[in-house]
């Protein structure tokens, strides 16, 4: 079968140091046939529940190690634009760019990150229905270049289901595959508690690994987590990160379950 | 008790003629003592469901149009804004800026907008819950220049209520309005049926005034509706749009509930 | 306009004392010409959330006290069944027989309740959509014995809205009043916070009456409160009761909105 | 690890034929090591949509037929009891007795059934939360004779998701084992879309094994399906059922992901 396309990171770009330290363990586990590793990281968290957090170290300097990261590690990269001009400075440094799931829906954002001719991953707001994303893939496809070969991937990161909680609908993964697009799984926003923590956003980070078994038990082709060496430093989403030294076998135990399902999938016909 | 404060117009900008057909009407219901109106029309759909839907006249010509009908009328006039950098000019022609639901998280947006010095009519995201409004409430008042009198309001539009249903929580009136900021009910959009139409958002007239009674029975301090002439002609939302010859009338009915409403909260004293 | 039918009681028999404490305010609201009260209590909780919590006094105890209420008070009676062959006897008592939420699909005790000749009062399950409540009206007409006025109500009573939460979409009351049907609107358990207190569901009083004013904007043909001289006495629901010493005033209120939203529906033709 | 416990049948009984048709593919499967296999159907669908849907042979009949069953295929057997005064009669019969989930809350009921000293499988309301289910084992503890083994399964089988919808949310395996008890996922009456068929209930047969699939990698002690030679024959959740002989190898692919799930735990440590 086709590697697993695994999406990780910091959250948010805090130092070169830090940025590398997690760099060097994902680097260890992209030496695998089965995997193909992007290195994640936000230059700026612009959603933040309230104006005192934290956000990130802006564009510019979040680009400049960005660019930086990639090349010490030899990993491609992406982050998240919140704004249609940052669409084309992102796309001279990332890989791939990231669509907040708020924002899922803005058409000059889509158009302009489509435009870079990188390919986009679209996080499906928690606001919308699986099949509601097939209006996305167009406004993509409507825009892409031509003879240009990026495309678009879905990703489940979690629903509305009653204030202040999310629900994983497992079947978003096969509805928006039938869309003829990659889907990504975004274990770690999925178990957000918004509002859960009183101007934050709380989280639940024992669901991080059986919810990701989950989404490659319904044939997710992309996983995305949030990782940090010290998840209660992040400057957001620490509750549902994966603490950096459980990360490798984490990700193998996923690959190796990733295995059978292939093996499933081909005795099933 | 307060005048109630009338927010309606086209939704999205045609034409000067239309534009000024649906402000008489306005300009006649505003020589009434107990209803403030100001005239809503979008420069642009930002959101709209797929790339090929129309969107309108742009920022340039909708705030021409804009000024010019503030000007004829004598209203007050709003708009939506979609990205920061729109702000300051909208708050140089509008007295009351909008933000959109989807968008309600956005900070930079929302201090753009409080930077000028105007109001905003924050619609609270159908992914949030009343209560999380507090922190949009928060990064506004964090924000007002000093020396200004502008404020917040917060619009209830309907809550995510499974794939392609909204439902009005109608608590969500008190406990926004327990933030100690005017609320808006806004009617025409609480009834949208998100993909209700495949490739658009439909929705149900006939639910509107049901529910803009409901919401002054609720406390509400602001109404939103959107009219035509034509409904069945507007470029969006025409599915939930009040005609045009009927909107007086709607309004009559609501302002005598309002009174009554007023004079049972003086005597619940 | 047809007078308001008021559904009123103290949740669960507890004495004679105090039912005719209560049944002696509804008495007296009971003679306005706008109003038709009936006395609802139950004699048995039967899926309070743990095994430990109080129930009531049963069927023959309780049924023995809502006959006395009725012949001592002159108001007709109402209470809820649960099993289908408490239908009958219930119907020898009780003018109105109350089908709860969670059993509202269970199609023996629908039949059974109809089968007593005595109109029902059916409540809209949690999990249901105003629309599915139209099979529930088929299951009771086909069933009620020939020559034999009596009918169904439907009633609103919250629906589910995420974990721990109801939200009332007013919406289906007149989406149940298009089924041919009077609506109940029961703003005591719209207001219940399931699981909300640990071992026992919780509530939220002070949306009582703001939720029972949109339901008659909205035109529900009734209202179904619980009562009680001290509502932190009660066995359960306490924390959703309106205290009786505020009753009276409250339903003045409402009955001075429903007078005016008559007024409306008349001159809106 | 622990055998798989796999519920399975033809969701009503209809003729003995047909019954051990299914039974003699359950017995085939049973023979494995890794599966303990359980024949459940149904005597009466009481809570069908509409009032002329059929509903089963009545619990006379019906409970012959189970007896005759597990007589001739030596499986144990399983149906759902509906009201308190079955609980009895169905435990001198069956080896598991099913409380369905909308009756979950009915104290008496759940009494009932845990006096017979059988073991229960009680379906998680479609209006409750996992952490609700608590009180629901509290009242089968509460309640077991005492030297007596058996216990209590809980069952996801969908939660309200808007209306005519449900969504599973996977979390609630885990969240429910949590509670010291085995967890069943009915992967069959997850999918079903409530009033999806106009006056009856709709389904979603692809979605069944996909989620299933999750189900085991989230954790889940057992899996309960519905399967009939022709689903399309069926009286009811037709669209829901795996076909016959498509049955054994579905299984057989649950059990090959079980068995590396279970060897991701050992190696989680």
């Amino acid at each position: 079968g086709q590697p697993l396309l695994l999406i990780a990171g910091p959250c948010v770009l805090q130092s070169m140091e830090l940025s590398m330290q997690i760099a060097d363990v994902l680097v260890r586990i992209n030496q695998r046939d089965d995997v193909n590793v992007v290195f994640k990281a936000s230059f700026d968290k612009a959603n933040r529940t309230s104006l005192a957090a934290k956000r990130g170290p802006g564009i510019d300097e979040g680009l400049r190690m960005l660019e930086e990261v990639g090349q010490q590690s030899g990993l491609p990269t992406t982050t998240d634009v919140h704004l249609p001009d940052q669409a084309a400075v992102v796309g001279q440094v990332c890989d791939l760019i990231q669509i907040p799931a708020f924002l899922a829906r803005q058409t000059d954002l889509l158009v302009a990150a489509a435009m870079t001719g990188k390919p986009l991953n679209v996080k499906k707001g928690q606001f919308m229905s699986p099949e509601d994303m097939q209006y996305v893939v167009e406004k993509v496809h409507g825009t892409v270049p031509e003879n240009c070969s990026s495309g678009v991937m879905l990703c489940e990161r979690g629903t509305f289901f009653g204030y202040g909680r999310l629900v994983n609908d497992m079947q978003s993964i096969p509805l928006m595959r039938a869309l003829g697009v990659p889907v990504v799984f975004d274990a770690t926003h999925s178990v957000q508690r918004p509002g859960g923590l009183g101007g934050a956003t709380g989280g639940n980070r024992e669901m991080v690994e059986p919810l990701a078994r989950a989404a490659v038990a319904m044939g997710t082709d992309a996983l995305f987590f949030e990782t940090h060496p010290q998840p209660e430093l992040s400057p957001s989403d620490g509750a549902n990160m994966i603490p950096l030294e459980a990360f490798e076998s984490t990700v193998d135990r996923l690959l190796a379950l990733r295995k059978v399902v292939a093996q499933m999938d081909a005795s099933a016909g």
